[in-house]
């Protein structure tokens, strides 16, 4: 992990990391006040409105990538300042994937660096508004196959409790189910969640074959449904892994005719 | 079928059905308009506003079941005033399964009528909005299973270009895929479509297997993604049925993980 927390982040969060076995080498502590946002989710939870994004360390942060980060072979570059992610991607010496996520802020204020960095990427994962919001195109399919021809050789389009889907120019679509939860309590996160686990599980399994790539989603997915069931890291924290297989065949039964 | 249209309605249309071998017995030609709906599509074609619903020849419509029709084993009761429905049910001997349509109009005029058909039906089909209207549940799952509640074996959640949802006591939900159109032309009657395909696949196989309730679903699906492709009946209208078969197998291949 790369990234950077203001002097005010807790210090349990930050152990709970390191009991995970998460490498925290490139985590910086900067003063100042950690990343903040603030939004309003609309009664369907489908839909939000920022109220604010404060940015706080994130303004001043220049990453700087430990020797054992720079030869990783999966790299997801998650939601910040396209200029940083540009600035982590020229230290990585040849991923062999490297995934891409993004927000509306930045859609909206850092376009072009956006752009740019779509061109650079392997794989592009938005949500059906960021979609509409690059390319104008009311059908995410129709705006992720404009994506395709920037460069990368995958899009994924996150569409909230419908699911998501799988774009590329090898294949035909893969149609990723979500899994259904009747009372969620906070989306906040889960398109993070599912990023982090649809990489991690391609790092995992070493492989990024078109079966695995529809796999990894699936598990982003379920990963993602628990986050939603709680507020923050509620219920990651006590996940375990048979709970993340579960669901994972519970959803292959929902979706098999 | 049975049916009522107003003296306004094209011969050719007539002509057409009677090509297709549909039995138009209970089809009454009546003096008066044909039924009309107006409304307006949101430009991601998901949400619409009506702008009128006049019922015409519908409003004096006295629903006459031919001989033939009586011993029917399914029977779709599609969207149309909730008392006619009754009426229909009324005169039917013993059907294997019925399935019951309705729309937003009738929930808020008619709501106890409503109600009443659900109470008496196998098969309920709605979209989420509808589902939200009568159980105030934003979660179309939980407002399924209330509605499972009242006494109907199966819920239909439809979700437009997302999908729909089957939801009964017996088993898990099955999550039916929307075979993606980039380009819709007009989303108008791909519901009755929908429901049409369904209850048409489980009475030309006359099984009701969980099984055969998801590929019915799936028939249904791919035959309303054909209907949105054009106005009005232009797709349908020459469609084969090695055409369905083929996006119902791209579907499987779709969703396979």
């Amino acid at each position: 992990m790369v990234a950077v927390v203001g002097d005010d982040f807790s210090f349990e969060d930050i152990e709970f990391l390191k009991n995970r076995n998460v490498d925290l080498e490139g985590l910086e502590v900067a003063e100042g006040q950690t990343f903040h946002w603030e939004g309003l989710y609309h009664e369907n939870m489908n839909m939000r409105d920022t109220i604010s994004t404060d940015l706080g360390v994130f303004e001043g942060f220049d990453p700087k990538i430990p020797e054992t980060v720079k030869t990783a072979e999966f790299l997801l570059l998650a939601n910040i300042d396209p200029a940083l992610q540009l600035k982590v991607l020229d230290q990585i010496k040849s991923p062999r994937l490297i995934a891409f996520d993004t927000m509306n802020f930045w859609i909206e204020g850092r376009r072009a660096e956006v752009e740019e960095m779509i061109s650079k990427v392997d794989l592009v994962i938005l949500n059906d508004e960021e979609i509409f919001q690059l390319t104008n195109e009311y059908s995410p399919l129709a705006g992720a196959k404009m994506l395709l021809e920037m460069g990368p050789k995958f899009i994924v389009i996150k569409k909230g409790e419908h699911g998501s889907m799988l774009v590329s120019d090898d294949s035909e679509p893969f149609i990723c189910p979500a899994y259904p939860i009747e009372a969620p309590k906070d989306p906040t996160g889960a398109g993070d969640t599912f990023a982090g686990a649809m990489v991690g599980y391609l790092a995992a399994t070493n492989d990024v074959s078109p079966l695995s790539m529809r796999r990894a989603m699936v598990y982003g997915s379920v990963a993602a449904s628990f986050t939603v069931e709680e507020f923050g890291l509620g219920r990651l924290k006590d996940i375990e892994i048979k709970e993340l297989d579960s669901r994972f065949r519970e959803l292959q039964e929902m979706t098999e005719f």
